[in-house]
């Protein structure tokens, strides 16, 4: 979580949660299966812009769009880029 | 309904009213039937935008567009978090 | 016409005034040939926003677009929820 | 001319001018090679909007677009409601 | 060029060039491998917004885009009536 | 260089650089092979406008995207018309 | 690293910093399974705007979409141009 990672403006590095992968009784679903997880706990943050500050804080888990954000691959792990607004909650 | 969840901006967490599945003389309308609901009861508000103060509050039954808002899933149910603007009326 | 139903900001609630089914030598006009309704009462008006006062008031007849507005039915009828800026005139 | 109709913020109606049906030497143009009028008359004008004045005036002959503004019918006559930004020019 | 026309806000009205029919060596070129022309005579111009005052007067010679405009005809001749932004110069 | 044409607001004329057409080794590349040219001299600047002082001049050199600007065909030869914003940078 | 280039207003020049093409275990992946770089070295950068000034400066390492910005050569290399708004973040 210690990632040397700048966001610019307002922007939101977010680490996706993985979704379940087991139903309760134990049943395995199988990959394509799964809903694109919707879900995130905020590694970095942007300064904001002359317009908005930021309301979210590192650490923060979140709730966002399915189709939020771009994906970027940052030392071996899966992350998602996306503006503060498209940000629907913090849980 | 005591959901920890902070909406941003100015989003609203609906939970849907459930359309009714028997008409009045008792027949079971298929699911697919059934018109999507437009009524919900709102359970959670963001604190509004430097533009707009919030107008909607918790417990008030709103009426909302067929398209409107994302789904949401939160402890098993499903909601719907979408902009004050996507409300057209308080009931 | 004592719906409590408060609209948002500049929207208005519209009461579409049925389209004649007879034409003037008496000639019934099947469903599918009926125009849309394009005038119709106000039953509800919102406050307006900071940016615009409202024109029209409850009881004005007004005219709007033939795809104007959203569908809505209230205790078993059929209204029309629209934004005051789809309104064209005052009849 | 005297139709009871107040069109609202910039919005102006306007009787289109009846395209000519026949060419100079006599000839009758079937109805579909008619070119759909672009001249009219404003016969009602609404009130302007805050950052806009209005420009046209009842009376005035105006220029507008080919798809220009919304056909409506007032005891059983043709109109055009449109903005003023979808009139041309005054002739 | 005295005809009784005022465009609205930032209209202009143009006179289109003709373009050339003859190739330098005196070949006709067929009316479909005309080029539509690109220069026009300016006729009239509105009076400017709040937001804009005009530069072209009338008696410039301009060029504007193939696509620019509405084509109007006025007393049997073609003119172009075009915002004062389609036009890319004056020559 | 010395073409009497005024470009309006925040336009620039452009007169594009010709992509090579030999390769280093000598070999003509047929016409249809070549690129579009991105590089051109500025060869007339507009006023600018209210919002917006011209930053580039006449004589630059100018890089711009494939599918900027109009072309426009002045005494013969081609240029391209477009505005300021379009050209990303001077070299 | 010393071109001669002034990006305009918002614009970054970046230098794109080539995917590997060689896995962990020494394969090498063939050209087209290549994902588009995403990381750049900032190589020039505009004066910014009135509304915005200049975050990223000459020498950040910066994440951008796989679709920002507008391929140039220049000198024989490869660089993006694009707007400050098209990158992500500084790493």
């Amino acid at each position: 979580m210690a990632l040397n990672i700048k966001p610019l403006a307002d922007r939101v590095l977010v680490e996706p949660v993985e979704a379940e992968t087991k139903t309760a009784s134990g049943i395995i679903i199988p990959d394509n299966a799964k809903e694109k997880p919707q879900k995130g706990k905020v590694v970095a943050v942007g300064k904001g812009t002359k317009d908005e500050a930021m309301t979210v804080k590192v650490g923060d888990t979140v709730l966002y769009g399915k189709y939020s954000g771009t994906e970027l691959k940052l030392e071996g792990k899966d992350y998602l880029i996306m503006r503060e607004s498209d940000i629907f909650a913090i849980v």
